[in-house]
């Protein structure tokens, strides 16, 4: 039986054909559109078309809390402020029956089914994009809270009163570690004076924003500004991360997203660095790694609950 | 069948006997000795001998980290830097099988059994006292994480370089609503110059610290310090529950503890409007409420898990 699993992120639409082993057959990648839910999800069925196959049905997660099958607020895309009717857009499209996800959620389900979080019991998954994400398996089942919200880690207040969060709120993990917080601290300290690298990488690379990629680049380079911000993203996600410790003890956390995929193992062993002093009784087994399956998590795990969801009917 | 539950917290100790639909039978409380865990333990043997009844066990619920029927750390304890035989030790005393737990853990069990928790998949219980502990019910079971360590609400940071906590760290929710702190800042105000009647109301009533009793007085007599310091508390529980909330998604908060017993929903109503505001995305259902059993939360608790052990073997 194959399924389509698709990971809609704030800067890419990934979309994979996936098997009866979490095996990914064929996948492909476009930019998320900034014009709203319905160019997204045509440039989904674009790319469902595309990967091919004989998918028996879509699992599709997105950036934003899911319930009951249906999306509540996407708050890190632009244009969906109100509840888009999801699944049946796509169905409408695609011919296939559609179940929804939360993106750190089916990020870590993946990595849980086929990847790093395989036969662990308690495990946080924390998925650095453009925000901040994450996902929760508790006492050797998915955790997703009592209406689908759980997991946002990226919205653990670490500086009560500090830098402004796209949530709203000041001093989240997101503020500090998500891509775009950091792409516009980037800018304001250029904005005073300070020289970065960062934008002509961006401009060389042709991207939009200051992707996982550029990121990677500017960091290799050496390049002050960007270890500065980064570092004080990776600060802040230890400090959240910490509490979260304090609060579930899991003994696993697996760090995914575009910046794991580029940044590999010297990302989860600063972010273990950064999160061990704040941690009161660390698990003797307390590991960190980064998604073993790359950019395919979120894909490999929406296809997954997919395929439960058809089994189930 | 009877049990004892026993409730060993950093102001007091408290023992129930307890029947078999929960119904504390009798009870006994002494201040908590600060001579160290031998001291403790004969505390406890003493009331256990006092509260008499036909008992087939004991729990006991201490202020630590309990992994495996072992004490690993009681930070809140003078003297109990090393690991204590507290089974063996209570065992010899009492000739009854002893088991361990966390005080909050238990504390939220015995509201889950037979309190406000009862019937609820995903609760959070804060419990309030010499330093500020919890427990979690999550997916319908109790959660204890992967070494017994989860429920740390007490040591989720929300100001990060804030307020140092006796824990070492600083800006931990504890190092501002645990009574221990309270009371140290209230301390370094009168020093200041600040004028309060807490001290005073401590001298009356005859307590060696400013117990829940005595904040209750000052708070009814609207001292302006006692406000301050306590507001101050009840803001940091706010960020650090509000976190919480944005990973775990319960639907249920309870407020237990000294704190909660004297001050009643007032103090569950204060709580819920400091945390709403740091709350993404609330659940629809979301409800704050204090112990149902007052202060016999954690010896209903403490008396079920022995139950429970006594009927596995």
């Amino acid at each position: 039986m194959q399924t389509v699993g698709v990971d809609v992120g704030g800067t890419n639409i990934e979309v994979g054909l996936v098997g009866d082993d979490h095996e990914v057959l064929g996948n492909a990648k476009q930019n998320t559109p900034v014009e709203g839910p319905d160019a997204v999800l045509d440039v989904i069925a674009d790319l469902v078309a595309e990967v091919g196959g004989d998918p028996v049905g879509i699992g599709l997660g997105i950036p934003g809390v899911v319930h009951e099958g249906r999306a509540l607020t996407v708050p890190n895309l632009p244009g969906w402020g109100d509840p888009v009717d999801l699944v049946g857009g796509l169905s409408d499209r695609t011919g296939l029956p559609v179940v929804l996800g939360n993106d750190g959620n089916v990020g870590l389900l993946g990595e849980w089914l086929h990847g790093a979080a395989k036969g662990h019991d308690d495990v946080l998954g924390v998925w650095l994009g453009t925000g901040v994400g994450g996902g929760l398996v508790l006492g050797g089942r998915p955790y997703l809270g009592s209406h689908g919200a759980a997991g946002e880690i990226g919205h653990v207040v670490v500086r009560d009163g500090g830098q402004l969060c796209g949530c709203g709120r000041r001093g989240c993990v997101e503020a500090y570690a998500g891509r775009r917080s950091m792409q516009t601290a980037v800018r304001a300290l250029v904005d005073a004076g300070r020289e970065t690298t960062l934008e002509q990488l961006r401009i060389d690379k042709g991207k939009e924003s200051m992707t996982s990629s550029v990121w990677e680049a500017a960091l290799e380079d050496g390049d002050d500004l960007a270890q500065e911000v980064f570092a004080t993203g990776v600060d802040a996600l230890g400090v959240g991360i910490g509490a979260v410790l304090n609060v579930l003890d899991v003994d696993l956390v697996v760090i995914g997203g575009g910046l794991a995929e580029k940044l590999g193992s010297d990302l989860a062993d600063r972010i273990a660095e950064s999160t061990r002093p704040w941690v009161m009784r660390p698990s003797p087994d307390l590991r960190f790694c980064v998604a073993a399956l790359g950019d395919d998590s979120g894909v490999v795990g929406a296809a997954a609950l997919s395929r439960s969801s058809v089994i189930a009917g």
